[in-house]
C-alpha cells in the first residue's frame, strides 16, 4: 500500500530521491534486477576460497566458455555477479585494469579488499550522482593474499566480507542453508559437499552438477574446477 | 496489466530508470526495434563461419551494393546488424577505427573478441547514462583469429560466443531450429544447406535465394557468396 | 488509436526515447516536416546524373536564383533538400567544408559516399543525443567519381544509393512511377524525358517547366539547365 | 482545434521539439512575436535599395535618434528587425563584429550575403539546440556590393534575396501590393513613391511621413533621408 | 481568462519559452518586480541630468548613506533601478569594473551608452538563455559625454534615450505628467519644480522632500543635492 | 489563497522563477527558514558594535564554545547568523579566506563593506542561476574600520547599514521595539541595558543572561563578553 | 496533513527546494535513513573519548572485523556512522586522504574539528546543489589533540561538540539518559558503565556486551576494546 503511494508520487523515479521513510527506492528496484540472476554462492575452507556459479539454463548454441559466470581479476582474485552482465562486464573490467596498475606500480598483487573497495565506490556514486542509473549487479569476489578472502558488494556499494554468502535467485534461501550447516574447518572437498547439499535442495529435479562453473582460489591461484570434480565429492 | 501500469506510471521513459520489478523498459522497447529488422543468421562451420543476411523486400531503384547487410570491419571480421541501420553504421565505424589502430599499433590482427567488446561497451554505457538513448540495434560478428568465431551482441551491451545464432525478426524461431537441427561437425556446404532449410521454412512462398547477402569467413578471409553459390548447395 | 495513446504517454516529445512498439516518434515526425517540403526527383543514366527540384509556388518578390533549391558542395556534387531550409543549409556548409579539406589535405575531389556518410552521421548524432532537435531534413546527393552516383539521407541518418529516387512531397508516388519506368540504359534525354513525364503526371494542371532547378552533374561537372532544356526534350 | 490539442499535449513547450503534423511551435510562436513589431518595407530599385521603417506610436519623450530603426552594420549594409528590439540588437552586433573582422582579414568590404548568412546561422542554431529560445525577431537586410541587394531572415534562420519585401505587422498585405505594384525598372523616386502608396493604403488616417525612419544603400553608402525626402516626392 | 489559460498551460515557467501569442511571461512577471519598486525620475535640462528617487518608507534603523538609490557608476555617470535590489548591485557593478576597464585602457571616460548598451546586453542574455531567471530590475542612467543623456533599460535587455522618464511604481502615470509639462529649454531650478509638481501630484499627504534621493549630472560630474536644495525651488 | 494558487501552478519551485505577481517564492520560503533561527540583535554605540545572540535553548550535552553563534571572520569584523548553521558556515568561511587575502594583498583591514558585499553577491547568484539552493540564511555583520559598522544581509543578497537591527526569531518584534528605544548617543553600558531590556520583554519568564553569546567589536578588535557583564549592566 | 500536501504538491522531490514553511524535506527523509541506523554513543571522559557502536543483528557469515562499524581516519581519530555504510565510507575516506595530506604538508596530527568540518561542508554541499543526493548518514567523530573532543555531524552538514552524544536508532531516548546521567569528571571505567548502563535499559532482553564494538582514544592513540573490557566495568 505505502510503495503504491510513493510510487504515485514518484519517489522511485531517480537514485537521488529519499522517500519519506528514507528508503531509496531506485536502488531497490535495481537489487530485483540483481535478484532476476542466476544464483552463486562462496564458501571460505582451510586452505582456499571455493565459488560455485549456477549458469541456470544452458542455450546449447552458446559456445560454454562464453557463458562462463567466473571472471579472472588477476590470477588471485575472482568474481562472480548477479543481475545485467554488461554492467559487471564494466566493473570487472576496471577491477582488472586497477589491478594491473597495482601490480605495475608495486610489483605486488593487489590485496583483495583494495580492489573490491574500488569497484564498491563506482557503485556508490552511480546511487548518489544523477544522470545515470545504478549498476544492477551484485557481486562476489574471492581472492587470496597470504589467507582466502571472500567479499560481496551490493547495489548500494556496501561491501562485506562473509564467511560464506551467496548472490542472486533464492539468495536468502541460501544465506539461511550456510547459516546453519556452514562449519569454520572445513576443507576443500567438504566446501563442494555443502554447495551441492544446498543446490540439490534448491534446484530439486533440475539439479545437474553440469550447470554449475567452479571455481577455487588455493595458493594464491585461480583453479577451475570440471563436472567431474564436483561428482567425486 | 502491469506493464500498462508501468507505462502509466512513467518507468519506460528512459534507460536510466528502473521499473519496479527491476526491468529497465527503454531497453526492452529498444529491443523491438532491434527485432523490427530483417533476419540474419550465423552459424560456425569446420572451417569457417558463414553468416546469410535477409534482405527482405528489395527496392529496385535501390543499387544493390549499397544495401548490402555485410559489413566489412577488417579483413578476417564481418558484422551485420538489425534494427536501425544508422545506429549500426556509427558502431561499425568505430570498429573499423579500432581494428585499424590495433593493426597499426601491433601490426596484427585484432582478436574478434577484443572488438565485440568494444562495441558492447558502448552499447553498455548508452543504457547506464542519461542524455541519449540506447543504440537500437542487435549485432552479429564473425571473425577467424586462427578458429572461426561467431558473437552476438544485444541493446544492454551484453555478448556471448555462439556455434550459430540469429538476429532480427523471427530469431526465436530461427534458434529453434538451429538448435534442433545443427552439428558441430558442418563444413561450408552443410552450413549453407543448413541456412537454407531454415530460411525456407520461415519464409515459405516468400523464399529466394536472391533475397540474401551471405558471406564466409575462411582461412582469415571474408569472401562474399553469391545467389548461384546458394543454388548449388 | 496506439499513435493516440502513444502520444498521450508521452512518448513522442523526444528523440531519445523509444516507444513500447520500438518506435522513435520525433523522428517520425520530422519525417512529416521533410514530407511538406517539396520534390525532388534524381536519375542515373549512361553518362551522368540528373536532379530535378520542383520549387512549387514561386514568389515573383523573390530574386529567383536565391530560391535555387540545387547546393552546389564541390564542382563534382550537388545535393538537393527537402524539409528545413535552414537546417539543410547548415548540413550543405558543413558538406562544402569537409570537401574543401579532403581537397587541401589529399589535392584530389571527394568520394561522393564520404561526403554523404559525415552528413548522415551527423544526422544520427542528432537522433540519439539529447538537448537539441533531428534535423528536419531529407537530402539527395548526386556526384561523379568516374561513374555518376545517386544518394538520399532521411531524418535517421540512413543513407543508400540510387539507380533513381525522390525525396519530399508525394515522394512515394513519384518512387512508384520511377519503379515501372526507369531503365538503366537511359540517356541524359531520356532522364529528362522520364523526369518531365512523372512531375507531369503528378502536378497535372499546374505542370510548368519553369517551376523546376535543373542540373546534371556529368563529366565530373555540374551543369545547371534552363527551361529550355527541358522544352526541347 | 488541433492546434489546442497540440498545446494540451505540449509540442509547444521546446524549440527542440516536432508536433506530430511536423511543425516546431515555438519557432511559430517567436514568428507572432516577430509580426508584432512594427512594419519595415525594402524595394530593389535601379541603383540601390530603399528601407522604410515605420515606427509607429512615437514617445515625445523618447529622443528620436536612439528610437531609430535602420541600424548601420557597415558603410554598405544597415538592417532593419520587427519583434524583440534586444534581440535584434545582439545580433546586430554580431553582425558588426563580423564585418570589421572581414574588413581587417581582407582590406574589404564583406558580402552582403555572407553577414546575412551568419546572421541566419545563429538564429538556425537556437532553434534547434535546447537551453536558450529562438531569436524573437525578423530582419531585412540591405546591402550594396556592386549591385544593391535586400535580404530577409525569418526567426528559424531561413534566408532569401527579394526585389521587395515587408516583415513586421501586416507584412503580407504589403507583400501582396508590392507583388502587384512593383516593377524592376524603378529608381529612387519611384520606390519611394510605391513605398509612401503602399503605407498610405495601409495606415490610412494614421499615415504621415514623420512615423517613417528611410534609408538608402546607393553607391556603396548609405545615406539617411528625412521626411521632407519622402514628401517632395 | 487567456492570462489564465496560459498560466495553465505552463508558457509562464520559463523565460525561454513563447506563450502562443508570442510573449514571454517570465519577463512580463519579471516587470511586475521592477513595478513593485519605488519610483525613480530623470529629466535632462539645459545643462545637465536631474534624477530624483524615492525611497518610498524609510526605515529610521537603516543608515541613509547606505539605502541611498542613487549609485555613481563614474564620475561622470549614475544609475537607479527598480525592482530587486541586489540583482541591480550586480549590473552596477559589473558597469563600473566596465568604466574602470575603460578607463585604464582608452584613458578617457566611458559613453554613457556604451555602458548602457553593456548591461541591457547581460540583461538580454538572461532572457533567452535557460538555467538563470532574468534581472528583476529596471534601470535608468544619466550621464555627461559632452551633452547630458538620460537612458532607461528593461527586463528584456531594450534600452532607450530620454528627454525625461520614469521607472518603478506608477511610471505610467509619471511618464504622462512628463509627456504634458516637459518642456525642452528647462534649466535646473526648472527641472526640480517639475520634478517636485509630479512627485507631489502622485503622492499626495505623503510627499516629503526627505523621501528623495537627488542628484545632478552637470559639467561631467555627479553632483548629490539634499533636500533643502529641492525646497528652495 | 492566491499563495495557493500559486503554490499548485508550480510558481514555488525554483529560486528561477518568478510568480506571476512579481514575487520568487522559494526565496520568500527560504527567508521562512532563517526566521526559523534564533534572534540575534545588534546595536552601533558611541565606540563600538554590541551584538547579542540568543542561543534559545541550551543542550547541556553541547560543548559551549561549539555552538557559540558569534564568528570571528577577522580580528575587527564578526557575524551572526539565523537560519541554516551549516549554510552560514560555507559563508562565513568565505569571508574569512577573502579577508585573509587582502591582509595578505594590502597589508591592511578589509573595510567591513568590502565583506559584506562579497558575502551577498554570492547570495544574490544562488537566487538567479539553477540548479542550487539559495543559501537559508540570514546574516548580520559587526565590524570596524576607524567608526563601527552594522550590516544585515537577507536571502536575496540585499544588504544595508543600521543603526541597530535584529535577525531571526522575532525580528520585526525586536525591531520595533529598536525604533522606539535606540538613541545615537549610547555609549557601551547604554547599548547592553537596552538590549536587555528587549530581550526581556521578548523572552518573558525564558529570560536568563546566560542564553546569550555576546560580543562587542571596540577600538578596531572583538572581545567578548560574559555573562556577568550583561548582569553588571 | 500539512506533510501530505507537501508531498502532494512535489516539495519534498530536491534537496535545492525549499516547502512552504522553510523545511527542506528532502533533507528530513534523508534524516530518517541516518536513524534507521543502528545506535552509536560517544562519550568524553577525564583522560578520553569513549565511543561504543551497537552492530544490532550480527550476520554468522559475515566476518566481524569487516562489519567493525569503527573506522580510524588517523591514529588520534575515528569515526563512526549511522545509516548508508557506503556513503560513510565515501567520506571517511575522505577524511583519511585529508589526514593523511595534513601530515605530509605539516608533520603534525591534524585537528579533529579541521576534518570534521571537511566532513561537514561536503554534506552541507550535497544539500545545496543539484544532480546529486544528500549523504545519508550521521557521524560521529572521537579525536585527541592534547584534549579528547567528540563532534557530531547531521546531513546538513551542521556540526557540534558534545560532552556526550548519540546517533542512529533511539539518538532521542540515550541522549535524554546521557543528559540526566552524564557527569564531566567520569574516567574511563565511569563512561563505559554508563554507555552499558543505557544500552540495558534501550536493548532489554537482547543487551549482550557482545552486540558493541568499542573503542577509546586515549593518550592520543585509538585503542579498541574487547567484549570482556565491557563485562568487568
Amino acid at each position: 500500500m505505502e510503495d503504491i503511494q510513493h510510487q504515485q508520487m514518484g519517489y522511485d523515479r531517480a537514485a537521488t530521491m529519499f522517500a519519506p521513510d528514507g528508503h531509496i527506492l531506485q536502488v531497490e528496484y535495481a537489487e530485483k534486477t540483481a535478484r532476476l540472476g542466476s544464483s552463486s554462492l562462496g564458501i571460505v575452507y582451510n586452505k582456499g576460497v571455493l565459488v560455485v556459479a549456477d549458469r541456470r539454463h544452458r542455450d546449447e548454441l552458446v559456445i560454454d566458455e562464453s557463458a562462463n559466470k567466473i571472471n579472472e581479476i588477476d590470477e588471485h582474485l575472482l568474481a562472480v555477479s548477479s543481475g545485467i552482465t554488461s554492467d559487471a562486464r564494466v566493473l570487472i573490467e576496471r577491477a582488472r585494469v586497477s589491478a594491473q596498475n597495482h601490480r605495475i606500480s608495486y610489483d605486488s598483487a593487489p590485496s583483495t579488499e583494495s580492489i573490491v573497495r574500488e569497484v564498491a565506490d563506482v557503485k556508490q556514486q552511480f546511487t548518489q550522482y544523477g544522470g545515470a542509473r545504478p549498476f544492477g549487479v551484485a557481486m562476489m569476489f574471492a581472492g587470496m593474499n597470504g589467507r582466502p578472502d571472500l567479499y560481496t558488494t551490493d547495489i548500494m556499494g556496501n561491501y562485506l566480507k562473509f564467511h560464506a554468502n551467496a548472490i542472486g535467485e533464492n539468495d536468502e534461501k541460501i544465506k539461511e542453508m550456510l547459516r546453519s550447516k556452514y562449519k569454520k574447518d572445513l576443507d576443500r572437498a567438504g566446501a563442494i559437499k555443502l554447495a551441492m547439499t544446498i543446490f540439490k535442495e534448491i534446484l530439486k529435479d533440475k539439479f545437474d552438477v553440469k550447470r554449475f562453473d567452479v571455481a577455487v582460489v588455493e595458493e594464491g591461484k585461480i583453479k577451475r574446477l570440471a563436472a567431474k570434480d564436483l561428482e567425486k565429492n
